[in-house]
């Protein structure tokens, strides 16, 4: 039964939160061990604690024998600021655990499948639970971890596949952190951003996608108000990028900032 | 004495602004003409007109002769839908032009860069008319165009130097519009952007900016207000990143989404 360490390489996660985490996990999922390491709990300016709390906290969790999977507590940037340091930490005892997040945990889940390290994996994270409703993504999770695989994104084929916020997967793009998607099956969701950023977005990352087997479009969600109507909707924006680059556009995908969110493991299907 | 074509090949220009240019140029810069295209009054969605439109008339304004600088009215997204079918349909009428703008623009300027067309500008825009006191603005271009040269950017050295937008050179990385910049200073502004989005686009984009010869920081304006405060300043976060990617960060600049901009003809100084 899995034991799982919980760290927070962006943003802070507040007490109250990972106690009811704790208590549906210990009522529900007696087999999955959880536990929040100290750090979640920090707070400096934007982060969960400094760069080195944080990046120290991930290297602990991953390098401890004791865990078979690390679960990033919440998004919210500040991954960027650690990845690189802290997976050149990583030793053997990284290598065979999973990685469980999304958002700006996206930024590690790119920079493990890139370097091979450990199983990444697109899931509902224990922030999840402030959401309406939000027990239903968080127990996901859990199940998925207890050995449940029913909470998987249905749409993979035979093509290794990856999901990422779609602002995390461009700022990725040419840095050391992104992983050759040669191949891929390729699903991105997005919130909180203007059409016409979601449009600046699309030309940037489609250039960078070039070989992939396809995009898939999840969630554009809580789009903001502008002064005027974009005049596309988001499955247009992505047909014309795609279109542009010769990426076959492959349909919708159930991933998003949202309860429904659901679990991609990175490559192939097992 | 130069005759100037202006098209909008981002966000839509109002007839009323425009008049207001008009008159300042012909009050005060006689010999500047200017001539808007009807194309900057269109608008379609996010923006002044179609892509079609849009880049319809920046060839036709680039490929005229009779005009020896193409002016974009406006910045405010579009014109990384249109630039790589409008830069291929230039013809030798357009390699001799002036070309000026900023913001949303730069997506332009970067890719006459690439490609050696003309001269590209970093300049104040019809648009800043708009801006309070931006009469101060829009004159700088216009004495610029009547050869003043006393609205340049001071700090420009013996090293060739460009000047974008941050979040517009960031999504130009990797992609056929953006310059090979090895060896050259550059300068970057932003506004209305969270410090932690822009510590995300610093993040990315010195990871493509490996040889440049140093970064100049611009304003970073109109930060909107967080949940909580980021916990470090624009320069320490460049200077963050700067060090991180061995990038001579080289203090400030004086451009920004103000009246203020200064004027950056890109390359050497003549």
């Amino acid at each position: 039964m899995p034991n799982v360490a919980i760290c927070a390489p962006s943003a802070a996660f507040a007490k109250e939160d990972a106690d009811r985490v704790l208590a549906l996990a210990e009522a529900e999922f007696p087999g999955v061990k959880l536990h929040f390491h100290p750090q979640c709990f920090l707070s400096e300016g934007h982060f969960a604690g400094s760069d080195a709390a944080r990046c120290d906290a991930l290297v602990e969790c991953a390098n401890d024998a004791a865990f078979d999977a690390v679960w990033f507590a919440r998004g919210g940037y500040g991954a960027a600021r650690i990845a690189e340091d802290a997976l050149a930490r990583f030793d053997h005892a990284a290598q065979g655990k999973l990685y469980l997040g999304y958002s700006d945990g996206g930024t590690l889940l790119g920079g493990l499948y890139r370097q091979r390290i450990g199983q990444p994996v697109h899931a509902p994270m224990p922030a999840d639970i402030r959401r309406a409703g939000g027990e239903a993504a968080v127990r996901r999770t859990l199940a998925w971890l207890g050995g449940d695989k029913s909470g998987e994104e249905p749409s993979r084929d035979h093509h290794p596949t990856v999901a990422f916020n779609l602002m995390t997967l461009a700022m990725l793009c040419g840095t050391p952190l992104m992983p050759g998607l040669a191949g891929h099956v390729v699903l991105v969701e997005e919130v909180c951003e203007y059409l016409y950023a979601v449009d600046r977005l699309f030309f940037h990352l489609t250039a960078h996608l070039g070989g992939i087997a396809g995009l898939r479009l999840g969630r554009i969600s809580e789009v903001p108000e502008n002064d005027r109507p974009f005049g596309a909707a988001p499955e247009e924006i992505v047909r014309h990028w795609c279109q542009r680059h010769a990426i076959p556009f492959l349909g919708g995908a159930d991933i998003g900032h949202d309860i429904d969110n659901k679990i991609v493991p990175f490559g192939l299907a097992r």
